[in-house]
């Protein structure tokens, strides 16, 4: 059986798991799907999946299991009653979840004799198999490099190291700068549409240039400082960007635009400057984000 | 006397209103400057720049006048003086301040029989002359057209409009937007460092890749989807993203992180839902957050 053959078992065939074995089915891989409720697996039947019996039967049809559930509950009561036939097999499992059930699921997968790799999608399922989609794993190496040819088939396999809960982190870090991010542009969307700017015409400056060219560069070439954990405010301090924030706030209110986004950041530099930070450079305000600033 | 010669004064010069002088100079302009505290020229003067008597000397000096100052109030205190000697001239203003300031500041400057155009400087002062530096300018076409090419000498002019506010209302929304950007990026960089991951690492992914290819693309196909404000939730409801910002929440407490970022993001996603949006998409966000939402 070469890899480009491997038998490979989706289960859970909401719009993701639907689309991670088309992407399967599509690349000539053996591909079994189960669902626990029926009636979804039609169109996967129709393009060459076989539909297994019952859960054992998934389990039992190849050695690599790809599991892709609402949380990792739905994953223990999925496959506990295949709890023998697991033995020997690779769960790859794609449910949401925290880095401590990302453990969890390791250990219970481990006390079934199989192997676990952990993994979050990054792509929604109409980009999932087409280049451009990026799925994160984290786990054993070993299992990773087995299979990272069959993983390259769903999107651009990311290893992210064998802690088996850094890729849930980076699912939910992402994630996490996503709507801030997001929500600071339907800021900055809503004050220049106080003036009539359409919001297509704002993404030319906001997104195709600024975004990228002065947000994303300035975050690259700071990454280091963060990481040193000094922020010399020679060029600039906190406290100069409080007045900044204070402006965007009256501005707000000026063109009666709602102030909570910036409001909330203004707070957070706020709370930077009460640390003792508001003569350091802006950097500092990781420090009231850090892990156990209170 | 051709444009690359033409005469130029620039007023103000702490470390931008220098780096705007030393750009013409170093583009062959005759530079005039002048700035009301002492002993900033020195520098400029042994690149050619010539030291204005005082304030009607430098006015007087060429048609066209560049200020840089704190604000629109250390414009009317500097050139005040000048009243007279602005008739005729061109008055660009590259002050920060609100639309309101800067219509009034046409008008004072239309009161002197001077032209006027408002603008932002959208780079830090080493970028300004070289390549990706960014300046937009609001108000007169005719003005801006006349002085473009001069203009570009400093960083790519951006013609935003004949609302003379216009300049500074971008700069304000890009602002304000960069902060949400980089503190939803600096939760995100300590929720993994959590887990021992450093910043550096984590740009690789964050920004070289999901800030452009995810947050932006997304943005960038949903703007028509703003301006057409019609929101429907078939691909997925703000209702759902509610749930995965309490997840979000819910793991910066496991890993010991601050949860504020998430935290006002999720107000922000909850007022959406009180307002009616739950079963909108995600975009229906920025119904609260337009001009006139309570």
């Amino acid at each position: 059986m070469t890899d480009q053959q491997l038998a490979v078992t989706v289960v859970g065939l909401g719009p993701m798991g639907a689309a991670l074995a088309t992407a399967l089915l599509d690349r000539g891989h053996d591909v079994t799907v189960w669902n626990r409720s029926p009636g979804k697996d039609g169109p996967l039947v129709a393009k060459g999946a076989r539909r297994a019996d019952d859960i054992v039967d998934a389990v039992s049809a190849g050695r690599l299991l790809v599991v892709c559930l609402a949380d990792y509950d739905a994953l223990y009561s999925a496959l506990g009653p295949a709890d023998e036939a697991l033995r020997g097999r690779v769960l790859v499992n794609l449910n949401s979840g925290t880095p401590k059930e990302a453990n969890e699921a390791l250990r219970w997968a481990e006390q079934r004799g199989a192997g676990y790799l952990d993994g979050a999608i990054m792509v929604p399922p109409a980009m999932v198999g087409h280049p451009g989609s990026v799925f994160l794993y984290s786990g054993s190496t070993e299992i990773f490099e087995e299979y990272e040819k069959t993983l390259a088939d769903l999107g651009d396999p990311v290893h992210l190291g064998t802690e088996p809960g850094l890729a849930v982190l980076y699912n939910t870090a992402l994630l996490s700068m996503m709507y801030a991010s997001m929500n600071g542009f339907l800021h900055a969307a809503a004050l220049v549409g106080s003036a009539g700017v359409s919001a297509t015409e704002f993404t030319k400056l906001a997104v195709e240039w600024f975004l990228p060219s002065v947000i994303g560069e300035i975050i690259k070439a700071e990454a280091p400082t963060l990481d040193k954990g000094e922020y010399p405010g020679d060029a600039g301090s906190l406290a100069m960007n409080v007045t900044t924030l204070k402006h965007i706030i009256g501005t707000s209110h000026e063109q009666g635009v709602p102030t909570g986004i910036p409001a909330a950041n203004l707070r957070l530099l706020e709370q930077a400057v009460e640390a003792g930070f508001g003569e350091s450079s802006y950097l500092a305000v990781i420090e009231v984000l850090k892990k156990g600033a209170s």
